[in-house]
């Protein structure tokens, strides 16, 4: 009788402190870092030049003093502002179809090297996904990976929270960027 | 007594499970699809034409290159920025008295059909809400409801999220534009 | 024994009663507001002008009809938009050792008086500090302190969320302001 009392004083303590456990701090002991969803798309760039008017996805629509609207300035294009809406693949193939759209804007924002600042979104449209991600972060984009947050989602992303990780998966010039990125969403509702 | 000891033991495996509950995926499992506050605002926003500046409350600050600044850009405005301060109304009715004013930025971003891209906030100073919303996300204005994301917010909205939709309530040609916002906020601190 | 058992009885309760209230909707009732993490920082804007594009570390990239992108513009600068890229200094000093960067872009969005809306990332990159946070909001820049949403991070930010005081820390003219970032963050991974 006596190791029974003992037994279950134990597992009360134990039950104690676990529930102390789920009190403390929750937001540090729960938090998994492992993703709850994780997505991987391509997103392809086509900026505007005074002659790809029907193949251009994006366009320039600010500039420094010392800029204008169809060519990147100079100074590591520090000051321009580019709206896009980039199809969004699953492979790295331009002419696949599209997932969705990639909608929003990117800032060059640094003199001497070539840095980015990004606020956009994806939108789906298919049977696949319906609803938006949105982003926002910087992108110091000659590292080979630079991360940026998921501040939010709509549809089937409801409120998610995440890292993106985007890497230049090729370019042409100053006309094609495609960009690959690794979603992983550590928030799903 | 033996009857006694196995309600005992019952209750304390319900505990424990209970307790297991809470620390498996607790972001799944605990999260409510319930706002814990709704709100619905308008907005009015009165675009700058060159003849209109004592009543504008937003101005272009961006065009592509075959746009200007006094005029919405063809090609559905693609790569038009439009920078605006707008009353904030609990009604439908520009001239009610304003309870906040909606403060940022949106970016037309295609050249097929016209789609925007936002970034604002809602900043209130009155007795009814201090503080302020902060909003990002794609708003596709052609469809007759648009989800975006409340990413945070201040003051009375310390820490927020949620979702906003937006509507497009009215429009006069393309000066003025009225839109009205449901606010579902789902964190509150 | 009739006691034993009634201190059982009201463990076994508490016990439940502590369950219970993890389950209630923990999004309020856990939630601290008590920063887990609290930094301050300075950031240094030299805003180019036509002359100084040497020191500059921000340019005018969108103005409105009738300004332009070498001086702030009249009516309170409505419609500018700055791209920067600032030093993050631990104290008051332009010169000392910058620990980061400050990217992004604000735009000075009302007629009457001094607002602006920021988005912007703050990025490290020393032993201290490797990785991002993002902001985003409101700042009416004539308040003595101004709060914006930390809407992410990124490395040692992983996820973050928080709330950052901005104060006008000094300027001079049109071209150099310092401000000071108290950053509170809420939510730590």
């Amino acid at each position: 009788m006596r190791s029974k009392h003992q037994i279950l004083t134990l597992f009360l303590a134990i039950l104690l402190l676990l529930n102390l456990g789920c009190f403390a701090s929750p937001r540090k002991s729960i938090r998994s870092r492992r993703p709850c969803k994780e997505m991987v798309f391509y997103f392809h760039d086509i900026i505007y030049n005074g002659k790809n008017f029907k193949n251009a996805t994006a366009t320039i629509v600010g500039a420094p003093a010392w800029g204008n609207h169809t060519i990147l300035a100079n100074n590591n294009h520090f000051g321009n502002v580019v709206v896009f809406d980039d199809p969004i693949t699953l492979d790295n193939n331009l002419h696949s179809p599209p997932v969705g759209r990639a909608q929003g804007f990117y800032i060059y924002d640094k003199k001497e090297i070539f840095t980015a600042w990004l606020g956009f979104s994806f939108v789906f449209n298919s049977t696949a996904h319906k609803g938006s991600i949105n982003f926002a972060g910087a992108d110091p984009l000659m590292n080979k990976t630079r991360d940026i947050s998921v501040i939010g989602g709509t549809g089937d992303f409801f409120m998610t929270r995440g890292v993106a990780t985007i890497m230049t998966d090729s370019f042409e010039g100053e006309v094609y960027f495609r960009l690959r990125v690794d979603i992983k969403l550590y928030e799903c509702w």
